[in-house]
């Protein structure tokens, strides 16, 4: 008898080049969401607003009866309860969190996943305890390779049955401000950014940052999961690819004016608009961000605002004189490391880190 | 000199036969969301996971300068700020609120529009002031024919610029459990749900359910604004149309088992399953709910849960024996107006009230 399983045994694939946006990829884009790019406005995004993507079913976790198992190549493992979590000395980190797919919707030819635009992003203070802190009590073995986080959202991918699976070099794990966080914007968790318990990696995109934790390992040997081999930067399936790692820069504009409901585009009246926006890198600090009003023919440097922190986004203002008619306004982040937002996406197979500007489409009308 | 909103004078249309889901669609459906079907296992759904549409931008609203004008055809107008509205007696009303277009991306052909398929659905808990007591306080005209509810979220749709606007029949107004609704599920209202104050009118489709409310106006004449005329079933453009109102009865499954990724079927084992789901209906309770598991060849009744109030879905389960390979299960309520699901969908050109039922694709498979 055949495998009943082999239906849902289906590799990847990208969209012919005149196919438009498939059902499946909308009942994604249905259940998942980007952040309203007016939300911009707000340097904290409101839990319901920030961007969600969860590759399986959001569980429902009894706080009661949760544990979080700390073992592998560690010389004192530990099982630890909610209590006890939240009993260690706590810390937070103001962090830009961005889906690795976020602007997929817009390579030609598109790959088929979650169809983002240029939405999937938002800041949140995120609290908890430091992932360095656990993995000192518990004591990591020298020969440690890469933390290993698991969450309790279970699922089928590529046939592949898993529980959601991360490695993440030991390196990183232990340097920086990688949280097992319990709280979001001074409150527990929503259920949909992993109650009770979850991981945030400042300045990586969202898929380390595991959700739902139930348990982390350390391991002796590269992790070699489902989600790490499909999170790779690749032209062909066959290829091993490099890993997604760090958030590339990316400047957005807040929206001006008011928004045409079915195409987005933005009506503004003629005169002085001052523009605004956020941008940030996981890279490096941003440095510069430019704007241009004229669909990128030229471009004016804008003032950056106060730095928040290394790991969230930058406000960015400038000042346009519109006047009637169609126009096209776009930004591009500059950081330290020197990475600048391309004009053009750099495809991949997965349509993962197209941080290409998009635009925004502005029609110029007195009322 | 032509006017530059003449390019976004442009009529609605229809998708055609083959044409896929446009970048337009997708980002509709990027900001705006729907229920993760998992979150039927909640009575109340909580904020963030019941659905949001918003026509416009999320506008922000400070509280301390926010008044609701209550005018027209009264005797004592009103100007109310937040303090006196939460003065006055609150009641609190559990609610299945559903947008006009679910379904709408699962017609043939497809509506072009904000591409729902079946989640834009939430069920709540709705404090405030019955609209009917702030009516009698202003006392209402004997020859009043429509309360208006005016939004603070402005927009353009279709060329013409409005402030979001419906009109509601006088004796709808009257009657029921009509809200001007400042809590959610116990807490402030959300911002992307009207902070600081919206309208919930119990039992019709979510474009009566206006968000951010700033004034309540009674009229003498029927109300004919943009919303009250884009929100019709017609075939043809050029009808005059039935107004939406009331929600149309659904059932929906709690998807079984764990979903595939991409197209979220559903692994299940073979065995007893346990199936659960909810029922809901704007026009009368919902008496009978029938679940077929062989792509509706054959029904059985469901058994269905305890009232938990008119306006708000009601769960219901069935048993299941299933047994390895392809299956399709399918749910549908009838009400006690006689209303019941339909097996193919009534189209008309807005893509509004489809209710048939969808299916649910499951792969049963040992482990």
């Amino acid at each position: 008898m055949d495998d009943p399983l082999d239906s849902l045994r289906v590799p990847g694939r990208v969209a012919d080049p005149d196919e438009g946006v498939t059902l499946d990829e909308v009942g994604l884009a249905a259940r998942n969401h980007g952040l309203p790019l007016e939300l911009l406005r707000d340097d904290v995004t409101p839990p319901g607003l920030h961007y969600v993507l969860t590759h399986y079913d959001i569980p429902a976790v009894d706080p009661d009866g949760w544990r979080l198992t700390v073992d592998g190549a560690v010389d004192r493992p530990l099982d630890l309860d909610l209590a006890s979590l939240a009993a260690m000395p706590r810390h937070t980190v103001h962090v830009t969190m961005e889906c690795a797919g976020n602007g997929r919707a817009a390579l030609h030819p598109r790959p088929l996943s979650q169809p983002w635009l240029t939405g999937a992003v938002g800041t949140a203070d995120w609290t908890g305890v430091p992932l360095a802190d656990l993995l000192a009590d518990v004591g990591v073995a020298d020969d440690a390779v890469d933390v290993v986080f698991t969450g309790l959202d279970h699922g089928i991918e590529r046939g592949e049955e898993q529980d959601y699976q991360r490695g993440l070099p030991v390196s990183e794990a232990l340097a920086g401000d990688v949280l097992v966080a319990y709280e979001m914007n001074g409150g527990p968790l929503p259920v949909q950014h992993g109650y009770p318990v979850r991981v945030v990696v400042p300045g990586w995109y969202g898929m380390g940052n595991v959700k739902w934790l139930t348990r982390i390992s350390v391991a002796t040997e590269r992790f070699d999961g489902f989600q790490n081999r499909a999170y790779r930067l690749r032209q062909e399936a066959s290829e091993e690819g490099e890993p997604v790692t760090r958030i590339e820069p990316r400047a957005l504009l807040e929206p001006p004016g008011f928004p045409d409901f079915f195409t987005r585009a933005r009506v503004v009246r003629p005169g002085t608009v001052g523009l605004r926006g956020r941008a940030w890198s996981g890279w490096a600090p941003v440095e510069r961000v430019e704007v241009s009003t004229d669909d990128g023919a030229t471009w004016q440097d804008a003032e950056v605002g106060p730095d928040r922190g290394r790991w969230a986004w930058r406000s960015f203002t400038a000042t346009w004189q519109a006047t009637p008619g169609e126009h096209r306004l776009r930004a591009r982040a500059h950081d330290a490391s020197g990475r600048v937002q391309p004009v053009d996406a750099a495809w991949n197979r997965g349509g993962f880190t197209n941080n290409a500007d998009q635009g925004v489409r502005v029609v110029v009308a007195d009322a």
